[in-house]
């Protein structure tokens, strides 16, 4: 297997092949510079202009930058060369694939270049270090959710993303022709993630895509989500739910700051949210209580909260609680799906999770007993014939359980501070892109 | 949190709460038991019918088998008691959910009802443990293959499910309207795969759904599949893929032996596969060869192979070599979609691997060099400008690069030995079930 950049040091003195991509030449006089890189960083390899070189100097005329070589040679030890120390003496050069001259935008100059050419030529923009180490990061991310649920004893699940119920809320959704049938995509796998706790099965987890065909253009939505699925069975309250969200993200993050937080740091010049500090809760009643009295804001609806409103509750706990997390509690059933129970007061068993400004995550305890469902199902307008299926779940047996769900992308974002989803994704896809 | 079953030893002699399904109860004259169930294991409550019980025991009248409760009382040992020799004696009794008296069919005796009615009634199904058990192998499984990727320095990537371009190969895609653009459901994240080598990501893996709108009614197929995908730069040719693929199996496998494999083959009754032996490796030409000598076999296609004669093949790699997995290499280029490489004697730089008489992966390196591969694009009879946005991945230098996808409840029907793809699934999906 290929011996990688950051592997070099175990191989000084050898004879070695090293492949890369050529990032920099430098045709000098009695000398010739090549900086060949991978994901892991760069080599130089140093080729003296003399005659038995004659070989290389001319396969390496015709090589352009980014095209790929395979290079054989001696690992020298080089206080003088800045990369590492070290240099490739080379005695064979492969081409492996050769670059156009001309590339469509100069991909290593972020600013110079608009967004939409960028995601044209996504493959060319995200061979910036800056992209590797946001999806290295999205990689670690990922991994600690899933290993923090696996040592919490939890079952993934893969809930199917074509389905032939057109499921729970007002979110538009994508059809298609399945096999003369009419099936939709999976807004969300909310409905099968509930069926898996009719299973039995105590606690799940699920990351996959998520469909939404909103005809929506902001900075933080998009039409594909790669989103984090959580249910959990036999909990006494939706606090239970809440309280594992926060260790889970606190795990999670942490893992992301310890493997890579120095470098997201230098790179994106975002200090890094404090995880030691509790997330700070309010109920959305007090909520906007607080908003009036303290910030003298009136949001629009009366049964939800808007983007400045939630803006102003992340300044909130970051000013009194020094978190930038803020859960924000039982909004009023007007603002939430059928599904989420409701307490005493009318109110649902529910919460928002709100980080720097922006929601990431709907949670709640669900209505698990089958005749409050279908009483809420109908307050909602919406028939007990078209969710059959889903209420069918309830009549055998159904633990009390609750979960939410977290788009991956929209954390990867606020975490890095970058100011567009479009950016913090592998492939964006949204109203207007559907390509690469 | 809730006390699950299996930690119940650390309760002796303590007041606890404990929830669960209504497994069974046992009306004697002088006692009641009630044998509770969570995911993790059993409990049973007695209650002795006298004066100051008479609530719990009205309560109780009123429940019927498989709904849920919440039991608060004193965890006792009590030797006599089979199951793990203690019990709970009750002070209190919540029923958080009633079950309907009669279930649709009895899902704990599989073989008694028909598949078709066990997949209607797929949350009912799954109650079994033998299900539990296997979609507990199942999250092992794809823990371990992750693992494996990220000790070895992969990134994962979510690659989109709708495309705007058909994609591959010949099989179908379903088409949806993207709006008022035609655009695709992925059947492989082959192409981004790709693109990801050529955004100098080294390596990648993504596990998410890819779907085939096949009206195929095999045993073995579906038409959303919960896929593993790999990919990997800088290869020296596709040994180095098929070493990867033998050593990430043998480490998923051997995990889920190590967390399961006794409960496996006591419910499955399925022997271990041998993971000590090398896979079988074996040449598309000398397979062909084999089987007309040894086994008197020749298939209907000449450039492919048939059912039958993968079977023969994985029956000589076991007696020959006393393993389950054989590699069959280097198909000839009619079998083989337009971007596999060719080798010097014009057929693909591929592999099968096969696994208990079934194919499992198709791997192979890829064709990188754009003049190579748009000469098998036309080959294929396929149009440059259908490809378009793909052969863009190949002009600005792209590192030599191979990989593999395999199905990952096709491999877990083959690990338990079950007979259907749809009992190896949370939910199957195929061209006539669509629901739930």
């Amino acid at each position: 297997m290929k011996i990688f950049a950051n592997e070099l040091d175990a191989y000084l003195g050898q004879t070695i092949e090293f492949q890369g991509f050529v990032e920099k030449v430098r045709d000098l006089p009695y000398v010739l510079f090549l900086i060949l890189r991978d994901g892991t960083g760069k080599l130089q390899v140093t080729i003296e202009k003399k005659e038995e070189n004659q070989k290389l100097v001319d396969i390496m005329s015709g090589v352009s930058v980014e095209s790929t070589l395979k290079v054989t040679g001696v690992l020298q030890s080089n206080p003088a060369v800045k990369m590492g120390g070290k240099e490739l003496i080379p005695t064979d050069i492969l081409v492996t694939s050769l670059s156009c001259n001309e590339l469509p935008f100069d991909y290593t100059k972020k600013d110079n270049s608009n967004r939409e050419t960028r995601l044209d030529y996504r493959f060319l923009d995200l061979r910036r270090s800056d992209n590797h180490l946001l999806f290295q990061a999205e990689t670690i991310l990922e991994h600690a959710l899933r290993t923090y649920c696996i040592e919490h004893h939890f079952m993934e699940i893969h809930s199917p993303k074509i389905s032939g119920a057109a499921a729970e809320s007002g979110a538009e959704l994508f059809s298609l022709d399945y096999f003369g049938e009419k099936a939709y995509l999976s807004q969300s796998p909310q409905f099968y993630k509930q069926m898996a706790m009719a299973a039995g099965f105590d606690k799940v987890f699920e990351i996959g895509p998520a469909f939404r065909a909103e005809n929506s253009h902001t900075s933080y939505h998009a039409t594909e989500i790669n989103m984090a699925d959580i249910e959990i069975s036999w909990i006494h309250d939706f606090h239970d739910v809440m309280d594992f969200e926060e260790a889970w993200l606190k795990y999670a993050i942490g893992e992301v700051y310890r493997t890579c937080g120095e470098e997201m740091e230098k790179t994106f010049h975002i200090p890094p949210t404090d995880l030691e500090k509790p997330f700070a809760r309010i109920s959305f009643r007090d909520a906007k209580k607080l908003l009036q009295e303290k910030y003298h804001y009136v949001g629009e609806k009366e049964t939800d909260l808007e983007r400045k409103e939630e803006e102003l509750l992340c300044k909130y706990a970051k000013k009194e609680f020094g978190t930038d997390f803020i859960f924000v509690t039982e909004y009023p059933f007007e603002a939430r799906p059928f599904y989420h129970m409701l307490n005493d007061q009318g109110d649902t068993c529910s919460y928002d999770l709100l980080f720097r400004g922006i929601e990431i995550t709907t949670g709640a305890q669900r209505e698990h007993r089958i005749d409050l469902l279908k009483k809420q199902v109908l307050e909602k307008n919406i028939t007990l014939e078209s969710l059959d299926f889903y209420l069918e779940f309830f009549k055998y047996g159904v633990p009390p359980h609750g979960g939410f769900a977290i788009g991956i992308n929209r954390l990867l974002m606020l975490l890095f501070g970058i100011d567009n989803i479009r950016e913090a994704t592998f492939i964006y896809r949204g109203p207007t892109r559907l390509h690469p």
